[in-house]
């Protein structure tokens, strides 16, 4: 295994503590906690927003605390979901009294996790709502889920819920339109390459040289099937079509797309992508609000993509386009 | 060798289409040309600046053309200076009345290419300046250098400049800000791993399981001698040593970080890295301004890093926190 580290025990606390080294102007620690906050948190008079999960899927999610998008993120173990008391300890630093909003990934650990928290947290006196992402239209049902996965669509959830929130919307609005994303978001991915877990020290699975898996999971789960590598093209108009096979998408309707990056792929590789997936959509009369590429929700050092078609209306056109700064990546 | 391609001869040309698809409120196409200017181009009455160089490093130079940074960057093939008819177009197509400013990084075609395309320029009336960065601290004279090489100290310079020029400072200005930039901005890297260029389909040297090359270049170059991988806290302070032997900061200056990732490295461990570099510096009361973290000048898919230094005085600082917006990463 070569990584670069110096201890696969520490590898989160240190990550979190150079992430708050990196962007003191964005996050703090919460002292005793893997979890970061927005630097002048809590917010008042704002719904807050937390999301999270297990390490390894950066810059998901601390990146994305900052003004416009989450309040606060948590961060487990790599690929392990964080703990009840962590998730707990991240809503009560982030509460500005208008109450808490949980992202959740569709995993169980995460969903039984932060459930746990938002009970512990009401106990306390604080509002929680929760909304669940399950974007992966891969496969029903994997390795650590019931019903299908949460992966790159989370993005979009936080973007859009976190510019209602700065609206000063409250807690049912601003699930509302949480929910109203992860209706219309949809997503697919494919991998080269497996990663490893720094704990594990070896890969949690091999492909042949010519093999590519369809529809892997952002932990390595399986997906689809196993094919020898086709073009980028081919690839892409697999993925684009199981998509739009879920998502109906009209002609004349307008989307967001993400190409995203799993932390081993060329940006060169994810624009030839871009290419064929914005000329399939053209080919459907399908119009392209934004594009994002790059690495949003990674798997470690896994080779591979996934694409992500969001479906706008004026609403989620609006907020998805609204001011954010956030620290991933940090722009100059 | 596993690529999302469709066709190595027609990669650079591909993603071309494909960043154009995905940024058309940013860019745009000289046609017939891998030349890719501001979507408003020619800004008139601003002073233009031009980068380059071959493909492969993206999100470098093209991700770098926008508002406050870049108005064109030509594009070589894979790790391949463009050609000087390429560099001469996109200075002709930039030029808003006030010349232009060729940013080149220290190799001997892209010198050699971007000289001979001044020179047409220049004979057509365009006023060029040119600026060469040579960042890298690790060797004297290199595979295609002689001389140090420019490496990702260079997209400071296209920030710290482009911001210059947005004020409508004239041409030997800016030029003048560029070279102060070079002459306080030091890098070094190491990888863990080769990357393949796609047209010729292996890796260009190979590293045994447990061997690092400290001080490679940005197309694998050799660097100052392989070993084997030591912790990230060891490597960040062999390569901040090497750094701050270079470039004189004294305790009380003030700096920016870049912790850069070839392309294959996960964010994760660029942040164990930051937590070293950080407090090398913390250590030497050198305070840091601003950390950027991230894949912004890359190899492809090579896995490793590196570390650059800008010392910043008041004109320098000013300009690079000044706002920019540029398709590298598109943020939300």
């Amino acid at each position: 295994m070569k990584k670069i580290i110096n201890d696969a025990e520490q590898v989160v606390e240190e990550m979190l503590q150079g992430a708050v080294l990196a962007h003191p102007q964005y996050v703090k620690r919460v002292e005793g906690f893997n979890v970061l906050v927005r630097a002048n948190s809590p917010v008042q008079g704002k719904v807050a927003l937390v999301s999270g999960g297990g390490s390894g899927h950066e810059p998901s999610h601390a990146g994305y605390v900052g003004r416009g998008m989450l309040d606060g993120a948590v961060a487990g173990a790599v690929f392990t979901s964080p703990t009840p008391d962590q998730v707990y300890e991240a809503v009560k630093v982030v509460d500005g009294g208008k109450g808490v909003l949980l992202i959740i990934k569709n995993y169980t650990g995460d969903i039984m996790n932060f459930e746990m928290a938002a009970e512990m947290a009401e106990a306390d006196g604080v509002a929680v709502a929760k909304v669940v992402v399950n974007d992966d239209v891969a496969v029903e049902n994997s390795t650590w889920t019931t019903g299908r996965r949460g992966i790159a669509g989370t993005v979009f959830v936080h973007k859009i819920a976190g510019a209602k929130a700065e609206t000063g919307a409250d807690l049912a609005e601003v699930q509302r339109v949480a929910e109203k994303v992860i209706a219309n978001v949809r997503s697919m991915g494919m991998a080269l390459s497996p990663c490893i877990v720094p704990a594990a020290g070896k890969p949690s699975f091999t492909l042949a040289d010519n093999e590519v898996e369809i529809g892997m999971g952002i932990h390595g789960e399986p997906g689809t099937h196993r094919e020898s590598l086709r073009t980028a093209d081919a690839t892409a108009e697999h993925l684009v079509g199981k998509i739009l096979d879920d998502l109906s998408v009209n002609a004349g309707e307008e989307v967001a797309v993400m190409i995203n990056g799993l932390g081993g792929t060329p940006l060169m590789e994810l624009y030839v992508v871009n290419r064929k997936v914005a000329a399939l959509l053209a080919g459907k009369n399908i119009n392209i609000a934004k594009t994002y590429i790059g690495n949003y929700m990674t798997s470690l050092e896994m080779a591979g993509f996934s694409v992500t078609v969001l479906k706008l209306d004026g609403e989620l056109k609006e907020l998805l386009l609204a001011p954010a700064d956030t620290p991933a990546l940090v722009q100059f």
